[in-house]
Protein backbone atom coordinates (compact mmCIF):
# COMPACT_ATOMS: atom_id res chain seq x y z
CA UNK A 1 0.00 0.00 0.00
CA UNK A 2 1.47 3.32 -0.87
CA UNK A 3 1.93 5.89 1.81
CA UNK A 4 -0.61 8.58 2.26
CA UNK A 5 1.51 11.80 0.77
CA UNK A 6 0.42 14.35 3.23
CA UNK A 7 0.45 17.38 0.80
CA UNK A 8 -1.50 21.05 0.60
CA UNK A 9 -4.39 19.03 -0.68
CA UNK A 10 -4.60 16.37 2.22
CA UNK A 11 -4.66 19.25 4.92
CA UNK A 12 -7.03 21.21 2.65
CA UNK A 13 -9.37 18.08 3.24
CA UNK A 14 -9.08 18.00 6.83
CA UNK A 15 -10.09 21.28 7.41
CA UNK A 16 -13.07 21.01 4.91
CA UNK A 17 -13.89 17.72 7.05
CA UNK A 18 -13.51 18.88 10.38
CA UNK A 19 -14.26 22.49 9.88
CA UNK A 20 -11.07 23.87 11.99
CA UNK A 21 -7.50 24.80 11.46
CA UNK A 22 -7.20 23.46 15.26
CA UNK A 23 -3.34 22.69 15.62
CA UNK A 24 -3.18 20.64 19.21
CA UNK A 25 0.46 21.31 20.77
CA UNK A 26 1.77 18.64 23.01
CA UNK A 27 3.76 20.67 25.30
CA UNK A 28 3.50 18.23 27.68
CA UNK A 29 4.47 19.33 31.12
CA UNK A 30 5.12 16.50 33.90
CA UNK A 31 4.74 19.69 36.51
CA UNK A 32 0.82 20.53 35.21
CA UNK A 33 -0.57 17.22 34.08
CA UNK A 34 -3.12 15.63 36.54
CA UNK A 35 -1.02 14.08 39.60
CA UNK A 36 -2.63 10.56 39.12
CA UNK A 37 -0.84 10.80 35.40
CA UNK A 38 2.66 12.34 36.30
CA UNK A 39 4.15 8.86 36.21
CA UNK A 40 2.73 8.24 32.96
CA UNK A 41 2.91 10.91 30.12
CA UNK A 42 2.55 8.80 27.81
CA UNK A 43 -1.37 7.97 29.11
CA UNK A 44 -1.69 11.69 29.69
CA UNK A 45 -0.77 12.65 25.40
CA UNK A 46 -3.75 9.14 24.57
CA UNK A 47 -6.01 10.63 26.41
CA UNK A 48 -6.06 14.09 25.03
CA UNK A 49 -5.45 12.56 21.34
CA UNK A 50 -8.15 10.20 21.53
CA UNK A 51 -10.72 13.38 23.57
CA UNK A 52 -9.63 15.46 20.31
CA UNK A 53 -8.91 13.82 17.47
CA UNK A 54 -12.19 15.41 15.41
CA UNK A 55 -11.89 18.52 16.40
CA UNK A 56 -8.26 19.37 15.13
CA UNK A 57 -6.48 18.54 11.93
CA UNK A 58 -2.66 18.26 13.18
CA UNK A 59 -0.48 18.01 16.73
CA UNK A 60 2.26 19.74 17.22
CA UNK A 61 4.72 17.87 19.85
CA UNK A 62 6.96 20.11 21.41
CA UNK A 63 10.47 18.44 21.82
CA UNK A 64 11.80 20.23 24.88
CA UNK A 65 9.33 18.99 26.56
CA UNK A 66 9.89 15.10 26.17
CA UNK A 67 14.22 16.14 26.11
CA UNK A 68 13.56 17.86 29.72
CA UNK A 69 12.99 13.52 30.53
CA UNK A 70 15.94 12.44 29.19
CA UNK A 71 15.89 9.24 27.51
CA UNK A 72 12.76 8.18 28.39
CA UNK A 73 11.23 11.40 27.26
CA UNK A 74 12.24 10.35 23.99
CA UNK A 75 10.53 6.99 23.93
CA UNK A 76 7.22 8.14 25.18
CA UNK A 77 7.47 11.17 22.87
CA UNK A 78 8.00 8.63 19.45
CA UNK A 79 5.41 6.32 21.12
CA UNK A 80 2.66 9.55 21.01
CA UNK A 81 3.57 10.42 17.58
CA UNK A 82 3.27 6.64 16.48
CA UNK A 83 -0.36 7.21 18.65
CA UNK A 84 -1.37 9.52 16.70
CA UNK A 85 -1.73 7.76 13.37
CA UNK A 86 -2.13 9.14 9.47
CA UNK A 87 -5.50 11.02 10.04
CA UNK A 88 -3.66 14.25 11.44
CA UNK A 89 -0.90 16.35 10.45
CA UNK A 90 2.07 15.69 12.95
CA UNK A 91 4.69 18.66 13.10
CA UNK A 92 7.73 17.81 14.80
CA UNK A 93 8.18 21.64 17.03
CA UNK A 94 11.79 21.13 17.41
CA UNK A 95 13.33 24.68 15.72
CA UNK A 96 16.31 22.40 14.26
CA UNK A 97 19.02 24.41 11.90
CA UNK A 98 22.78 23.84 11.58
CA UNK A 99 25.30 22.89 8.99
CA UNK A 100 24.35 21.06 5.75
CA UNK A 101 25.89 17.53 7.42
CA UNK A 102 24.03 18.09 10.35
CA UNK A 103 20.38 19.01 9.43
CA UNK A 104 20.68 15.78 7.47
CA UNK A 105 21.12 14.36 10.60
CA UNK A 106 18.57 16.06 12.01
CA UNK A 107 15.85 15.38 8.97
CA UNK A 108 16.91 11.69 9.85
CA UNK A 109 15.89 11.56 13.30
CA UNK A 110 12.64 13.75 13.13
CA UNK A 111 11.32 11.56 9.71
CA UNK A 112 12.69 8.25 9.25
CA UNK A 113 12.96 7.72 13.33
CA UNK A 114 9.95 9.95 14.54
CA UNK A 115 7.35 9.16 11.15
CA UNK A 116 6.92 13.07 11.62
CA UNK A 117 5.76 15.34 8.59
CA UNK A 118 7.03 18.67 8.98
CA UNK A 119 9.23 20.69 11.19
CA UNK A 120 9.97 23.73 12.90
CA UNK A 121 13.43 24.89 11.41
CA UNK A 122 15.22 28.08 12.49
CA UNK A 123 16.75 30.18 9.40
CA UNK A 124 19.48 32.01 11.19
CA UNK A 125 22.09 29.72 9.45
CA UNK A 126 20.65 29.99 5.92
CA UNK A 127 20.29 27.79 2.79
CA UNK A 128 22.26 24.82 3.58
CA UNK A 129 20.81 24.63 6.94
CA UNK A 130 17.37 24.68 5.67
CA UNK A 131 17.54 22.35 2.23
CA UNK A 132 18.78 19.26 3.57
CA UNK A 133 14.97 18.86 5.61
CA UNK A 134 13.31 19.30 2.07
CA UNK A 135 11.89 15.46 1.42
CA UNK A 136 9.29 14.08 -0.69
CA UNK A 137 6.10 14.71 1.10
CA UNK A 138 7.80 16.38 3.70
CA UNK A 139 7.57 19.88 4.90
CA UNK A 140 9.76 22.65 6.04
CA UNK A 141 8.22 25.05 8.68
CA UNK A 142 10.49 28.20 8.53
CA UNK A 143 10.31 30.69 11.94
CA UNK A 144 9.53 33.96 10.06
CA UNK A 145 8.05 36.47 13.00
CA UNK A 146 7.38 34.79 16.15
CA UNK A 147 4.68 34.95 18.90
CA UNK A 148 7.28 35.77 21.62
CA UNK A 149 8.32 39.46 22.80
CA UNK A 150 11.81 39.24 21.85
CA UNK A 151 10.61 38.67 18.03
CA UNK A 152 11.83 42.54 18.09
CA UNK A 153 14.88 41.87 19.17
CA UNK A 154 16.24 40.57 15.52
CA UNK A 155 13.16 39.70 13.34
CA UNK A 156 11.79 43.54 12.81
CA UNK A 157 14.76 44.61 12.41
CA UNK A 158 14.90 46.97 9.29
CA UNK A 159 17.54 45.70 6.47
CA UNK A 160 19.49 48.32 4.83
CA UNK A 161 16.76 47.59 1.66
CA UNK A 162 14.38 48.36 3.72
CA UNK A 163 12.16 45.32 4.52
CA UNK A 164 12.33 43.67 8.01
CA UNK A 165 14.33 40.55 8.43
CA UNK A 166 11.44 38.23 8.37
CA UNK A 167 10.07 39.80 5.42
CA UNK A 168 13.86 38.98 4.06
CA UNK A 169 13.49 35.58 5.50
CA UNK A 170 10.41 34.89 3.96
CA UNK A 171 11.24 36.02 -0.02
CA UNK A 172 14.37 34.15 0.41
CA UNK A 173 13.12 30.72 1.84
CA UNK A 174 9.67 30.49 -0.18
CA UNK A 175 12.17 30.59 -3.05
CA UNK A 176 13.90 27.39 -1.87
CA UNK A 177 10.63 25.23 -1.93
CA UNK A 178 6.73 25.98 -2.75
CA UNK A 179 3.91 25.90 -1.33
CA UNK A 180 3.29 22.40 -1.28
CA UNK A 181 6.48 21.99 0.80
CA UNK A 182 6.93 25.10 2.66
CA UNK A 183 5.51 27.13 5.26
CA UNK A 184 6.03 30.23 7.87
CA UNK A 185 5.83 30.47 11.47
CA UNK A 186 3.89 33.68 12.19
CA UNK A 187 2.84 34.62 15.91
CA UNK A 188 -0.81 35.23 16.50
CA UNK A 189 0.39 38.06 18.75
CA UNK A 190 0.69 39.98 15.31
CA UNK A 191 -2.12 40.32 13.62
CA UNK A 192 -1.44 43.16 11.28
CA UNK A 193 1.72 41.31 9.98
CA UNK A 194 0.06 38.27 9.54
CA UNK A 195 -2.86 40.54 7.58
CA UNK A 196 0.08 41.33 4.81
CA UNK A 197 2.08 38.14 4.66
CA UNK A 198 -1.42 36.32 3.29
CA UNK A 199 -1.81 39.21 1.12
CA UNK A 200 2.27 38.35 -0.01
CA UNK A 201 1.89 34.93 -0.06
CA UNK A 202 -1.47 33.81 -0.73
CA UNK A 203 -1.61 30.40 -1.47
CA UNK A 204 1.41 29.15 1.67
CA UNK A 205 0.01 27.87 4.93
CA UNK A 206 0.81 29.55 8.41
CA UNK A 207 1.57 27.87 10.94
CA UNK A 208 0.64 30.09 13.95
CA UNK A 209 1.23 29.69 17.39
CA UNK A 210 0.39 32.71 20.59
CA UNK A 211 -3.34 32.21 20.98
CA UNK A 212 -4.33 31.21 24.03
CA UNK A 213 -1.76 31.20 27.17
CA UNK A 214 -0.06 33.64 24.84
CA UNK A 215 -2.25 36.40 24.50
CA UNK A 216 -3.31 36.52 20.64
CA UNK A 217 -6.52 37.25 18.98
CA UNK A 218 -7.87 34.44 17.60
CA UNK A 219 -10.63 36.27 15.95
CA UNK A 220 -8.53 38.80 14.11
CA UNK A 221 -5.80 36.08 13.35
CA UNK A 222 -8.38 33.84 11.71
CA UNK A 223 -9.70 37.21 9.48
CA UNK A 224 -6.67 38.29 8.77
CA UNK A 225 -4.69 34.54 7.79
CA UNK A 226 -7.24 32.35 6.43
CA UNK A 227 -7.41 31.57 2.56
CA UNK A 228 -9.68 28.80 0.52
CA UNK A 229 -7.57 25.98 1.55
CA UNK A 230 -7.75 26.98 4.96
CA UNK A 231 -4.02 28.41 4.77
CA UNK A 232 -3.60 28.49 8.46
CA UNK A 233 -3.08 26.07 11.30
CA UNK A 234 -3.42 27.44 14.36
CA UNK A 235 -1.87 25.98 17.60
CA UNK A 236 -3.04 25.82 21.09
CA UNK A 237 -1.22 24.38 23.97
CA UNK A 238 -1.44 25.12 27.80
CA UNK A 239 -5.33 26.27 27.43
CA UNK A 240 -5.99 22.61 25.84
CA UNK A 241 -3.88 20.54 27.95
CA UNK A 242 -4.43 22.11 30.85
CA UNK A 243 -7.96 22.69 30.92
CA UNK A 244 -8.90 20.70 33.93
CA UNK A 245 -6.03 18.90 36.71
CA UNK A 246 -8.82 16.65 37.83
CA UNK A 247 -9.85 12.96 36.28
CA UNK A 248 -11.76 15.08 33.95
CA UNK A 249 -9.05 16.43 32.35
CA UNK A 250 -9.61 14.42 28.56
CA UNK A 251 -13.46 15.85 28.53
CA UNK A 252 -12.54 19.70 29.45
CA UNK A 253 -9.31 19.69 26.82
CA UNK A 254 -12.56 18.62 24.25
CA UNK A 255 -14.47 21.29 25.45
CA UNK A 256 -11.56 23.67 24.65
CA UNK A 257 -11.11 22.94 21.91
CA UNK A 258 -14.70 22.80 20.66
CA UNK A 259 -14.93 26.50 22.01
CA UNK A 260 -11.93 27.40 19.92
CA UNK A 261 -12.91 26.03 16.96
CA UNK A 262 -16.37 28.10 17.51
CA UNK A 263 -14.78 30.84 16.83
CA UNK A 264 -12.43 28.97 14.08
CA UNK A 265 -15.94 28.27 12.25
CA UNK A 266 -18.10 31.07 11.28
CA UNK A 267 -14.65 32.50 9.32
CA UNK A 268 -14.47 29.07 6.92
CA UNK A 269 -17.97 29.27 6.16
CA UNK A 270 -19.88 28.06 9.47
CA UNK A 271 -20.12 24.40 7.61
CA UNK A 272 -20.69 25.14 3.86
CA UNK A 273 -18.44 26.46 1.80
CA UNK A 274 -15.05 28.57 2.74
CA UNK A 275 -14.05 31.88 1.39
CA UNK A 276 -11.29 33.26 0.09
CA UNK A 277 -10.26 35.75 2.51
CA UNK A 278 -7.20 37.48 1.25
CA UNK B 1 32.02 18.89 48.28
CA UNK B 2 30.92 21.71 46.12
CA UNK B 3 30.62 21.18 42.54
CA UNK B 4 33.25 22.47 40.66
CA UNK B 5 32.34 25.89 38.94
CA UNK B 6 33.65 26.20 34.89
CA UNK B 7 33.59 29.33 34.69
CA UNK B 8 36.39 31.20 32.98
CA UNK B 9 39.54 30.52 34.87
CA UNK B 10 38.32 26.87 35.20
CA UNK B 11 38.74 27.37 31.14
CA UNK B 12 42.31 29.51 30.85
CA UNK B 13 43.59 26.98 33.37
CA UNK B 14 43.06 23.77 30.98
CA UNK B 15 44.76 25.87 28.29
CA UNK B 16 47.82 26.91 30.31
CA UNK B 17 47.55 23.27 31.40
CA UNK B 18 47.64 21.32 28.13
CA UNK B 19 48.60 24.12 25.38
CA UNK B 20 45.91 23.74 23.18
CA UNK B 21 42.59 25.49 22.99
CA UNK B 22 41.02 21.94 20.79
CA UNK B 23 37.76 21.34 21.18
CA UNK B 24 36.58 17.61 19.82
CA UNK B 25 33.06 17.50 18.24
CA UNK B 26 31.76 14.38 18.80
CA UNK B 27 29.76 13.76 15.37
CA UNK B 28 29.65 10.06 15.87
CA UNK B 29 28.12 8.80 12.40
CA UNK B 30 27.12 5.18 12.70
CA UNK B 31 27.83 4.89 9.02
CA UNK B 32 31.55 6.30 9.18
CA UNK B 33 32.73 4.23 12.33
CA UNK B 34 34.52 1.22 12.13
CA UNK B 35 32.25 -1.18 10.71
CA UNK B 36 33.33 -3.14 13.63
CA UNK B 37 32.27 -0.92 15.97
CA UNK B 38 28.78 0.44 14.29
CA UNK B 39 26.48 -1.90 16.49
CA UNK B 40 28.46 -0.05 19.65
CA UNK B 41 28.26 3.81 19.31
CA UNK B 42 29.24 4.14 23.15
CA UNK B 43 32.27 2.14 22.53
CA UNK B 44 33.73 4.65 20.05
CA UNK B 45 32.67 7.50 22.11
CA UNK B 46 34.90 6.22 24.54
CA UNK B 47 38.02 4.96 22.79
CA UNK B 48 37.77 8.44 21.56
CA UNK B 49 37.84 10.19 24.68
CA UNK B 50 40.27 8.25 26.28
CA UNK B 51 42.71 8.44 23.67
CA UNK B 52 42.13 12.39 23.22
CA UNK B 53 41.53 13.48 27.02
CA UNK B 54 44.95 14.88 27.34
CA UNK B 55 45.11 16.77 24.25
CA UNK B 56 42.06 19.03 24.30
CA UNK B 57 40.06 20.92 26.64
CA UNK B 58 36.44 20.82 25.58
CA UNK B 59 34.22 17.85 24.11
CA UNK B 60 31.12 19.32 21.75
CA UNK B 61 28.32 16.60 20.96
CA UNK B 62 26.31 17.25 18.27
CA UNK B 63 22.99 16.14 19.21
CA UNK B 64 22.02 15.58 15.95
CA UNK B 65 23.92 12.65 15.43
CA UNK B 66 22.31 10.81 18.36
CA UNK B 67 19.08 11.98 17.59
CA UNK B 68 19.29 10.17 14.02
CA UNK B 69 19.56 6.81 16.38
CA UNK B 70 16.23 7.54 18.13
CA UNK B 71 15.67 6.58 21.77
CA UNK B 72 19.19 4.62 21.75
CA UNK B 73 20.81 7.83 20.72
CA UNK B 74 19.83 9.48 23.52
CA UNK B 75 20.76 6.90 25.74
CA UNK B 76 24.20 6.79 24.19
CA UNK B 77 24.44 10.71 24.43
CA UNK B 78 23.43 10.65 28.38
CA UNK B 79 26.60 8.21 28.70
CA UNK B 80 29.17 9.82 26.81
CA UNK B 81 28.62 12.91 28.04
CA UNK B 82 28.61 11.30 31.89
CA UNK B 83 32.00 9.55 30.91
CA UNK B 84 34.03 13.09 29.76
CA UNK B 85 34.19 13.55 33.19
CA UNK B 86 34.52 17.25 35.33
CA UNK B 87 38.41 18.12 33.49
CA UNK B 88 36.74 18.76 30.13
CA UNK B 89 34.23 21.89 29.08
CA UNK B 90 31.38 20.02 27.76
CA UNK B 91 29.30 21.70 24.99
CA UNK B 92 25.56 20.66 23.92
CA UNK B 93 25.69 21.20 20.14
CA UNK B 94 22.39 21.48 20.35
CA UNK B 95 21.49 24.89 18.12
CA UNK B 96 18.24 25.34 20.34
CA UNK B 97 15.72 28.47 21.32
CA UNK B 98 12.29 28.66 21.67
CA UNK B 99 9.88 30.87 23.69
CA UNK B 100 10.46 31.53 27.26
CA UNK B 101 8.85 28.46 29.08
CA UNK B 102 10.21 25.94 25.95
CA UNK B 103 13.58 27.40 26.26
CA UNK B 104 13.83 26.91 30.13
CA UNK B 105 12.85 23.15 29.61
CA UNK B 106 15.75 22.77 26.93
CA UNK B 107 17.58 24.64 29.23
CA UNK B 108 16.56 21.91 31.94
CA UNK B 109 17.39 18.47 29.28
CA UNK B 110 20.81 19.81 28.86
CA UNK B 111 21.77 20.92 31.94
CA UNK B 112 20.26 19.22 34.44
CA UNK B 113 19.78 15.95 32.78
CA UNK B 114 22.45 15.75 30.84
CA UNK B 115 25.19 17.76 32.82
CA UNK B 116 26.45 19.85 30.10
CA UNK B 117 28.20 23.26 30.72
CA UNK B 118 27.48 24.85 27.77
CA UNK B 119 24.93 24.79 24.77
CA UNK B 120 24.47 26.60 21.44
CA UNK B 121 21.57 28.65 21.22
CA UNK B 122 20.03 30.05 18.16
CA UNK B 123 19.57 34.17 18.53
CA UNK B 124 16.35 34.60 16.08
CA UNK B 125 14.00 34.54 18.61
CA UNK B 126 15.86 37.35 20.45
CA UNK B 127 16.20 37.84 24.45
CA UNK B 128 13.11 35.22 25.81
CA UNK B 129 14.07 32.76 24.01
CA UNK B 130 18.03 33.09 25.02
CA UNK B 131 18.08 34.44 28.93
CA UNK B 132 16.08 30.91 30.15
CA UNK B 133 19.25 29.42 29.29
CA UNK B 134 21.54 31.35 31.68
CA UNK B 135 21.97 29.59 35.24
CA UNK B 136 24.51 29.85 37.81
CA UNK B 137 28.21 28.22 36.32
CA UNK B 138 26.58 27.56 33.11
CA UNK B 139 27.40 29.44 29.67
CA UNK B 140 25.49 30.48 26.62
CA UNK B 141 27.03 29.72 23.20
CA UNK B 142 24.78 32.16 20.30
CA UNK B 143 25.45 31.94 16.83
CA UNK B 144 27.01 34.60 14.96
CA UNK B 145 28.54 34.22 12.16
CA UNK B 146 28.67 30.31 11.23
CA UNK B 147 30.85 28.57 8.79
CA UNK B 148 29.24 27.27 6.53
CA UNK B 149 28.00 29.14 2.98
CA UNK B 150 24.29 30.23 4.27
CA UNK B 151 25.96 32.46 6.40
CA UNK B 152 25.87 35.07 4.11
CA UNK B 153 22.19 34.81 3.74
CA UNK B 154 21.00 36.51 6.55
CA UNK B 155 23.92 37.06 9.26
CA UNK B 156 25.76 39.31 6.63
CA UNK B 157 22.42 41.04 5.82
CA UNK B 158 23.50 44.79 6.47
CA UNK B 159 20.95 46.39 8.78
CA UNK B 160 19.36 49.97 8.43
CA UNK B 161 21.66 51.40 10.64
CA UNK B 162 24.48 50.19 8.57
CA UNK B 163 25.62 46.69 10.92
CA UNK B 164 25.54 43.42 9.82
CA UNK B 165 23.60 41.23 11.63
CA UNK B 166 25.62 39.09 13.25
CA UNK B 167 27.24 42.10 14.84
CA UNK B 168 23.88 43.35 16.07
CA UNK B 169 23.29 40.10 17.66
CA UNK B 170 26.92 40.22 19.18
CA UNK B 171 26.44 43.55 20.59
CA UNK B 172 23.04 42.67 21.53
CA UNK B 173 23.04 39.05 23.36
CA UNK B 174 26.38 40.63 24.72
CA UNK B 175 24.22 42.69 27.02
CA UNK B 176 22.25 39.85 28.55
CA UNK B 177 25.01 38.27 30.34
CA UNK B 178 29.10 38.76 30.01
CA UNK B 179 32.57 37.39 29.01
CA UNK B 180 31.92 34.82 32.21
CA UNK B 181 28.61 33.08 30.49
CA UNK B 182 28.33 33.76 26.97
CA UNK B 183 30.33 32.89 23.55
CA UNK B 184 29.87 33.62 20.52
CA UNK B 185 30.27 30.95 17.30
CA UNK B 186 32.64 32.42 14.75
CA UNK B 187 32.76 30.26 11.91
CA UNK B 188 36.96 29.80 10.88
CA UNK B 189 36.15 30.59 7.27
CA UNK B 190 35.53 34.06 8.09
CA UNK B 191 39.18 34.97 9.62
CA UNK B 192 39.00 38.52 8.98
CA UNK B 193 35.53 38.82 11.08
CA UNK B 194 37.28 36.76 14.01
CA UNK B 195 40.20 39.37 13.81
CA UNK B 196 37.25 42.52 14.19
CA UNK B 197 35.41 40.41 16.37
CA UNK B 198 38.09 39.97 18.53
CA UNK B 199 39.38 43.50 18.65
CA UNK B 200 35.30 44.08 19.63
CA UNK B 201 35.22 41.76 22.05
CA UNK B 202 38.84 41.15 23.90
CA UNK B 203 37.96 38.92 26.33
CA UNK B 204 35.26 37.05 25.56
CA UNK B 205 35.68 33.53 24.52
CA UNK B 206 34.55 31.96 20.61
CA UNK B 207 33.51 28.62 19.65
CA UNK B 208 35.32 28.32 16.22
CA UNK B 209 33.99 25.39 13.95
CA UNK B 210 34.96 25.17 10.57
CA UNK B 211 38.32 24.11 10.75
CA UNK B 212 39.43 20.47 9.20
CA UNK B 213 36.84 19.15 6.52
CA UNK B 214 35.05 22.75 6.53
CA UNK B 215 38.31 24.38 4.99
CA UNK B 216 39.13 27.36 7.65
CA UNK B 217 42.35 28.05 7.88
CA UNK B 218 43.86 27.33 11.70
CA UNK B 219 46.96 29.13 11.37
CA UNK B 220 44.88 32.37 10.36
CA UNK B 221 42.21 31.57 12.99
CA UNK B 222 44.35 31.30 15.86
CA UNK B 223 46.43 34.65 14.71
CA UNK B 224 43.05 36.36 14.32
CA UNK B 225 41.35 35.11 17.68
CA UNK B 226 43.31 33.80 20.93
CA UNK B 227 43.97 36.36 23.61
CA UNK B 228 45.17 36.20 27.05
CA UNK B 229 43.16 33.26 27.89
CA UNK B 230 43.29 31.30 24.98
CA UNK B 231 40.00 32.72 23.85
CA UNK B 232 39.02 30.49 21.46
CA UNK B 233 37.58 26.97 21.52
CA UNK B 234 38.53 25.73 17.48
CA UNK B 235 36.59 22.67 17.07
CA UNK B 236 37.39 19.80 14.60
CA UNK B 237 34.75 16.65 14.49
CA UNK B 238 35.61 14.66 11.26
CA UNK B 239 39.30 15.13 10.78
CA UNK B 240 39.37 13.46 14.08
CA UNK B 241 36.96 11.28 14.20
CA UNK B 242 37.45 8.96 11.52
CA UNK B 243 40.97 9.49 11.10
CA UNK B 244 41.30 5.99 10.71
CA UNK B 245 38.52 3.19 9.60
CA UNK B 246 40.58 0.35 11.25
CA UNK B 247 41.38 -1.04 14.22
CA UNK B 248 43.79 1.79 14.73
CA UNK B 249 41.30 4.49 15.15
CA UNK B 250 41.30 5.81 18.33
CA UNK B 251 45.68 6.41 17.80
CA UNK B 252 45.21 7.80 14.30
CA UNK B 253 42.30 10.86 16.23
CA UNK B 254 45.15 11.11 18.62
CA UNK B 255 47.54 11.60 15.98
CA UNK B 256 44.90 14.21 14.40
CA UNK B 257 44.41 15.92 17.52
CA UNK B 258 48.02 16.80 18.14
CA UNK B 259 48.61 17.77 14.49
CA UNK B 260 46.27 20.21 15.37
CA UNK B 261 47.70 21.22 18.77
CA UNK B 262 51.22 21.62 16.78
CA UNK B 263 49.51 24.35 14.88
CA UNK B 264 48.11 26.01 18.05
CA UNK B 265 50.52 25.35 20.22
CA UNK B 266 53.40 28.28 18.67
CA UNK B 267 50.78 30.95 18.85
CA UNK B 268 49.83 30.58 22.76
CA UNK B 269 53.59 31.04 23.08
CA UNK B 270 54.94 27.64 22.97
CA UNK B 271 54.42 26.24 26.14
CA UNK B 272 55.61 29.47 28.31
CA UNK B 273 53.83 32.36 28.20
CA UNK B 274 50.18 33.13 26.38
CA UNK B 275 51.03 36.41 24.23
CA UNK B 276 47.45 38.49 23.80
CA UNK B 277 47.02 39.00 20.71
CA UNK B 278 44.41 41.40 19.91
Amino acid sequence: MPELLKDKAFLASLVRERMTVLTIGLDTDIRKIPSFLQSDVLAFNKAIIDATRDVCIAYKPNFAFYEAMGTKGWDILEKTIAYIGDQHFIIADAKRGDIGNTSGMYAKAIFDEMGCDAITVSPYMGHDSVKPFYREGKWVIVLALTSNEGSTDFQKQELSGGQKLYEQVMRTTASWGDHNNTMFVLGATHPSEVRACRAAYPDHFFLIPGVGAQGGDLDAICAAGLNQDGGLLINASRSILYASSGTDFAEKAREEAVNINDVIKPHLGGGSSIPYIP
